[in-house]
């Protein structure tokens, strides 16, 4: 594939919608506007984004999203179109549109810094603010994250799977437009290589690649002709795509228009495993002992695996990469778990949570560590809802996961999304062995709960 | 549920993106590049956007997305940042930089309208122009097709289980925030009530509803505090949330605060068919009988099946509709079906199609149209691919699918998006009664070729 080094600046807003205020369900204004009117709007709240179990089967988590978060939190603001709208519809009265229009959040987000591994119960961002301005943001952070993380939870297993050779995105065309930048950019914080997705590159600065399709072999006269164009415009380091007629006649043809040079193949149907070894002997019997081979029609992370012992160079992944391989979301939840006791603006906060039996909650706002073993391999992540015993305290210090990510409103926690991969493969690598399985099992750890004598 | 009636006109430009030229693989910009330089570029040429296969035990698809994929079109610009963007990266040459600066669309579109349902081999859409100005269009094409069919096809079925009793969107947290915009719209087309979306009320008029979340009830010192502060803000026909702790105390709570004329009340964990009858029963006792009953707990189709004799009077479906209930995407494709058989501009066109043998493709421009027997029941979709027999070419003319929808460059297939939710309605109607069945089967029509005599 044709790559690029990937642009280390985007420009500033590239990645920056008008408003995200309106990506919000409606219900976040009517409990406004109702605790506006009923006094308890400014209670200091403490909200938390959890899971209560990963998808079926699957080791870990993999946070991801974090950074659009931050750029989303920014951005939520009303104009003057928006609550134009808001009061002409009925979803919300003047007095509450007067709120609106001066909101901006000043609370703080701490959270599970981008690209580190999650498990049940993990507090993977806590929202401290009044309940007015910490309410508003809970449909747009849960979009970010359950979108980005499901995905980057299937690149992470794709990466692995694939065993150090490259992976490249390409699923734009199977997901929604907007989906499709962002998916791009989970897949690169959890270890793929390339995408083939231009926004992607002009908004995150991520490499991109990609060289032709079988319309452009069909344009031409002959396949000859095609190849014939493309190297000419290209260069010999192409990737010729080698299945739209005839596989074998295909090769042949590439090595005679490119020479031994070429760059590479691309197989994009049939038996791969077949494929894969029949045109690795007949490029090494042309000469062409260098030229890679790049495999890419309906790939997942089974598939991956399969191909380990194949002579294939690179994979490309479209449509399980963003389709999160069979779990296309999370279940993350974004809960209320403790607020001022009163509407004194001083009140002590009070940890609550809701009864319904088979959707639990723990009340009381969280800190959480993962315990090393003495090799430092990850054996437990601990969650406590009250202050951590003095024991503990040092562990928690030392080993903690949660990162300050707003701060009065203002965000500290951005960072190059090479951070977040760099993250990411150091906390895989941090976890038991069994993490690689691709197999259905429990959490590769447990996590442990320090919730007090209550 | 408090509800909105919708607002007819949202500001003109509220859906646009500033630019959508991005929004596609690198491979499109990498074949413009060889096709320009090798000549073939301005080869006169036909893509035809189809599927294969509908998801697996699906009966028919639904097309949604048309009148987003004619702003996508409309918005394809490349501007000078864009540009600048991709000659820094290597993606492209000044020559191909310089071409592209002056990008429109100057072909021609033409598709099954949106709402129409499909089958496999349906020419869902057929993009006619220049090799050049029509190859850039396939990513965005495809993200905005396959997404929004996806969910038009699930919300589709979950609009006829629920036989008649309105079904509200609420899904936006378990999908990219941008997509879920999309998935409101999609599920408007295919029958769905108001939408909990906020930006789908302000971008394209769809009713939009929603009250409260247990974070509301929490924030108050009582489950009585917090019904007296809603009723006080929303009036007594909200929608009082009743599972926070126990059900029966709510209810009773519930028309305390409320009287007999609270609106609805909402259940949203548990098991709904056993609540649903017990609630039903103790709001009539406590003389409430107008009250509704909205249940809300991870329905699909089939969940609200099963509900179907019990006292519910609206489901709120989330993660199954944004998520395509088991099938996020369809395998919609844009492949080269015709072009120009030289260079010269006036040559004719010639079918086109690769022979790989697991991807089998029919060449040349087709025309489709849905074949009703004597009661006005569809019975099949014929797909030529050939100018149609002299004995077929009324019915065609009669019965055809395909609609102008760009013509010479100019958008002529804009239309309100209740026209295309009200011709969902209509072709849902005229298929067999077997299409309302959930479980498993054939496509309910089967598609025939006229592929003339070769």
């Amino acid at each position: 594939m044709d790559e690029t080094p990937g642009a280390v600046a985007a420009p500033a807003d590239a990645a920056r919608a008008a408003s995200t205020a309106l990506l919000t369900d409606h219900y976040e204004l009517t409990m406004l506007q109702a605790a506006l009117r009923g006094g308890a709007a400014h209670r200091r709240s403490v909200f938390e984004v959890f899971t209560r179990r990963l998808p079926e089967g699957r080791r870990y988590g993999v946070v991801a999203g974090t950074g659009r978060v931050l750029d989303a939190v920014e951005d939520f603001r009303f104009d003057r179109e928006r609550l134009e709208f808001l009061t002409r519809t009925g979803v919300i009265d003047e007095t509450t549109a007067g709120w609106l229009a001066d909101y901006r959040f000043s609370g703080s987000i701490h959270g599970y810094p981008e690209g580190e591994v999650y498990f049940p119960g993990s507090p993977i961002m806590v929202v401290e603010g009044s309940f007015a301005e910490a309410v508003l943001l809970e449909t747009v952070i849960l979009s970010i994250l359950n979108h980005d993380s499901a995905i980057a939870a299937a690149a992470s297993r794709m990466t692995h799977a694939a065993a150090g050779r490259p992976v490249i995105e390409m699923g734009s065309r199977r997901t929604h437009e907007q989906a499709a930048v962002a998916a791009a950019r989970a897949a690169y914080v959890a270890g793929f290589g390339p995408t083939s997705n231009l926004e992607a590159g002009y908004r995150y600065g991520i490499p991109t690649a990609g060289t032709s399709a079988h319309a452009f072999t069909l344009l031409h006269d002959t396949e000859r002709d095609a190849f014939t164009a493309q190297v000419t415009a290209l260069g010999r380091g192409t990737t010729l795509l080698v299945d739209t007629y005839d596989v074998r006649e295909a090769v042949r043809t590439a090595v005679e228009v490119a020479g031994p040079d070429l760059g590479a193949v691309r197989i994009d149907s049939g038996d791969l495993l077949v494929f894969a070894h029949r045109v690795r002997r007949q490029l090494d019997e042309l000469g062409a002992r260098d030229t890679r081979i790049v495999v890419t029609s309906d790939l997942d992370e089974y598939a991956i695996a399969a191909l380990a012992a194949a002579p294939v160079d690179r994979y490309g992944v479209g449509t399980a990469l963003v389709t999160g391989s069979g779990h296309p979301t999370c279940s993350m939840v974004y809960k209320l778990v403790a607020r001022a006791a009163s509407d004194d603006p001083d009140a002590p906060l009070l940890p609550v949570a809701k009864l319904s039996r088979n959707k639990p909650s723990v009340g009381g706002r969280k800190w959480a560590y993962r315990r090393p073993d003495a090799d430092g391999v990850a054996e437990a992540e601990v969650v406590g809802a009250v202050p951590p015993p003095p024991e503990l305290a040092a562990e928690v210090e030392r080993h903690g996961l949660l990162v300050p990510l707003v701060r009065d409103g203002k965000v500290v926690g951005r960072e190059p999304l090479q951070a977040a991969r760099e993250r990411h493969r150091r906390a895989f690598d941090r976890l038991p062995m069994s993490a690689a399985q691709l197999s259905r099992g429990e959490p590769v750890i447990p996590t442990e709960y320090h919730l007090g004598s209550e």
